[in-house]
C-alpha cells in the first residue's frame, strides 16, 4: 500500500508547527472557501429522532434531487443511474471493483491523483501509466501512446477532468479521441469530475456523458467535496447508464450498508445553491491561480503552466528531489518563521523517477497567504542545498 | 462478490409494499430506538463555516473523548491506539487489509455477520468457517475444531461478541481459551464489539482487551451505530495496542482521506450520554427478546435459543429452504394484509447447505409490532408449501 503523497509529510509539518513555525498548507485540496449557507442550515435543521441507515444506493429523495443538478448539465440521467457513495474515494473503489477483475489493467495518464494507486492496489488492479508532459501543460497524451499499452487485460481508462494534480482541462477534441479509443477496444471510461465547477477563462467543461454512443462505457465519479467546499461530508456518487455496472456496484455498496444520512440531507439542500455562490468562488480561484502561476514563473528556474481548471498546479523546480525538498522545507527551512507545505509530484507518478523536479501546489489559501507562501518558496529555492540548474 | 442476505430481498419487500401490504422489518439491525438527544443536539449546534476534511485517523478531540468511554470499560488505551473509521464496516476492511495478506486465511465461527464474507472477498482473504450449533445456543466451537483448521496461512480469528446473527454472548472461559490459541499460533484476534452495550440478564461483557498478554494480538472493531442507535452516522473505529497495525491501517485510512466531520462532532457529544439512556434501552430490548423468543418457541416446529446479547436471534423453522421461505413471505403470503421480512440464515454461513432451515430475526420493533409479526409468522408456517416436519 503506497503512502499518500498529500499526507505523508504531516508528521514533519506537525513538528514544524510545534516549534512555532507558521506552515502554509498548499499540500492538500482543502479549500478555505465557506460551505454554502443552505447546506449548513440543512444540517442545523435536521428533524429526525433516529439516525438511521439509508438505502445502500442512497435515498431516493437525494438521488432524485441530484438528477436536477446533472440534467442541467445535459447528462440526461434518472435516479436509478446514480449510486451514492462515501466520498468520491468510494466511487473510485466501487467503479474498479465493479468493472475490473483482479489482475486486469487500467490506463491512467500521469501524473494522476495518487489515491488511484491505493485503490487499484486494494482491488488488485494493475495501473498502466502514460506520461503527460509539463511542456504542453499536461495535455492528453497521443492516442497512439494509449494503443501501445492496450492488451486483452485492459479494461478501463481513468481521466480526471479538470485534472488533479495538474489542473489541465481536457478539450472536446481530446475527449472525442478517447471516445473512439474506448469504442474501438471496448473499454470503460472512468471520468473523475470532482472539479467540474472549477473551469476558468470562460472555458467550457465537457464530460464523456456528452459524447454520442458511449452510454455503456462511461462511469462518472463525483463528490460534493470541492463543489460545495464540503470535503468533510464524505459524500460522492457513481453515475452510469450501464445497468450491469450499477447492479454490480450495488453489491459492494450493500456490504458497507449505507452512505451517511445527515450528508444526504445536507447535499439535497445544496443542489439549490444559487449560481452567485459559484460565480464568486470561481472569481476568487481565478485570481488565486493568476497570483500563484505568475509568482511561480517569476522565480528563477521555476516553470509552471497556466491550467484551465481545478485548484492545483504542478510546477517544475530547480531541485534534485521533490520528496527531499518538501521535507527539507518543513524540517530545515524557515523565512521569517514561516514555511510552506507542498506535495512532491513523485507521488502522483507511478513511473519510477518521474516527477523528481516537480511539486503540486493547491491554491486553497487567500491571496495574501499565497503571496507570503511564494515569498517563502522563493527564498527557500535560493538556499536549498539540493538546488540544480 | 456475495449478495447481502440482509438486503437482497429488498426488491421483493418493495413490491409487497407497493401492493399495499404492511411489512414488518425484522431483517435488518436498524433499531427504532431514539438516538440520544445530546448527540442530535450536537448536530443541530454545529458552528463551523467550512465543512472540512479531518485527520485520516480522526480528530484528536474525538479520539481523546473516546478514551474516556473505553477506559471506563478498563481497556486502558490512549488516543494513538484508535483509528476512526467510516462505520464499523471500514474497521473490518482496514483490519483485514492491515493484518492479513492476499491468500491468507481467517477463521470465523459461523453463522457470522454476512458482510465479513464481502470484505474478505474484497481483500482477497480466505474465510475458513467453523460451525457453531443452534442446539447449544451457538456457543464457541471446541478449540480442537479451530486447531484442525490452522495452517501456516492462518493469520486471524474473528469473533463478534455479543454475536450477530446469533446473539450469543461469549463467556470469560471461552475468551480465555481463544487467548491461549492466539498466543500458541501467533494469531490476531479481531473482536467485533458493535453490540457491547446489549448484554442481558445481568451477564457481564468481557472483551479480549481484558485478557493478559494479548495486547499485540487484539484488534477491536467498533461502531457508534448500535450503541447510540445511530446507524446512519457511519462512524466506527479500530482499536489496537499493536503499533505496526495502527501504522499499516493509517495508510489505508489516508487513501480515503478522512471520516465524516459532523459525525465526529456528534459522537464526541454522545460519549456523555447518561447511563439512564442505556438502562432504558436495555430494559426495552430484554422485554422484546423475551417476547420474541417465547412466541417463536410456542410455534409448532420452531426452536429458538435464548441469547444473552445483541438484538438478534437465529431460529430453526420447519422449512425446506430459508431463502425460498423468506422470499415467499414477501411475494406470496399475507395475513390480514401483513407480512414479515426476515434474513435467511444461509447468508450467514459460508459452508454450503448450512442454515437452510434457520432464519435471523432482529428484535428492532416495539412489542406490539413484534407480537403482530409473530402472529403472521405462525400463520405463514401453517400454510407454507415447503413445510417439513
Amino acid at each position: 500500500m503506497p503512502a499518500s503523497p498529500i499526507r505523508k509529510l504531516t508528521p514533519f509539518a506537525d513538528k514544524a508547527k510545534s516549534q512555532g513555525k507558521k506552515v502554509y498548507h498548499l499540500n492538500i485540496g482543502q479549500p478555505d472557501i465557506e460551505t454554502p449557507e443552505g447546506m449548513l442550515n440543512a444540517i442545523k435543521n435536521i428533524d429526525f429522532t433516529v439516525w438511521a441507515y439509508t438505502p445502500s444506493e442512497g435515498t431516493l429523495a437525494y438521488r432524485t434531487k441530484l438528477t436536477e443538478y446533472y440534467n442541467k448539465l445535459n447528462y440526461n440521467i434518472d435516479p436509478s443511474q446514480i449510486l451514492v457513495t462515501v466520498g468520491g474515494s468510494e466511487a473510485i473503489t466501487i467503479a474498479m471493483q465493479a468493472c475490473v477483475n483482479e489482475g486486469d489493467e487500467i490506463i491512467i495518464p500521469e501524473p494522476f491523483y495518487a489515491n488511484y494507486n491505493g485503490f487499484a492496489c486494494m482491488s488488485n488492479v494493475v495501473v498502466k501509466p502514460i506520461l503527460s508532459h509539463i511542456e504542453n501543460g499536461f495535455a492528453l497524451p497521443e492516442i497512439s501512446e494509449f494503443e501501445k499499452l492496450i492488451t486483452p487485460k485492459t479494461k478501463a481508462i481513468i481521466i480526471c477532468n479538470p485534472n488533479n494534480p495538474t489542473g489541465y482541462l481536457y478539450s472536446k477534441q481530446e475527449l472525442e479521441a478517447l471516445r473512439e479509443l474506448c469504442l474501438k477496444y471496448n473499454l470503460f471510461l472512468f471520468s473523475d469530475e470532482a472539479y467540474r465547477e472549477f473551469c476558468y477563462d470562460g472555458k467550457e467543461f465537457i464530460s464523456p456523458m456528452h459524447l454520442e454512443g458511449l452510454d455503456q462505457h462511461v462511469i462518472i465519479l463525483d463528490t460534493v467535496s470541492k463543489r460545495y467546499s464540503a470535503c468533510g461530508a464524505r459524500l460522492g456518487c457513481l453515475i452510469t447508464k450501464n445497468k450491469e455496472v450499477i447492479a454490480a456496484g450495488l453489491k459492494f455498496a450493500q456490504a458497507r450498508l449505507s452512505p451517511g444520512m445527515v450528508e444526504q440531507i445536507a447535499a439535497t439542500a445544496a443542489v439549490d445553491t444559487p449560481d452567485s455562490y459559484f460565480e464568486k468562488v470561481n472569481k476568487e480561484y481565478t485570481m488565486r491561480r493568476d497570483t500563484l502561476v505568475s509568482r511561480l514563473n517569476s522565480i528563477d528556474g521555476v516553470f509552471c503552466p497556466n491550467p484551465g481548471g481545478a485548484f492545483y498546479v504542478v510546477a517544475r523546480f530547480p531541485i534534485d528531489n521533490s520528496d527531499k525538498f518538501c521535507q527539507w522545507m518543513l524540517e530545515e527551512f524557515e523565512y521569517d518563521n514561516q514555511t510552506v507545505m507542498m506535495a512532491p509530484a513523485t507521488g502522483f507518478y507511478s513511473t519510477t523517477g518521474a516527477g523528481m523536479n516537480e511539486v503540486r501546489l493547491a491554491y486553497v489559501l487567500n491571496k495574501e497567504d499565497l503571496e507570503a507562501a511564494m515569498t517563502c518558496l522563493e527564498k527557500a529555492l535560493e538556499v536549498y542545498p539540493g538546488r540544480v540548474n
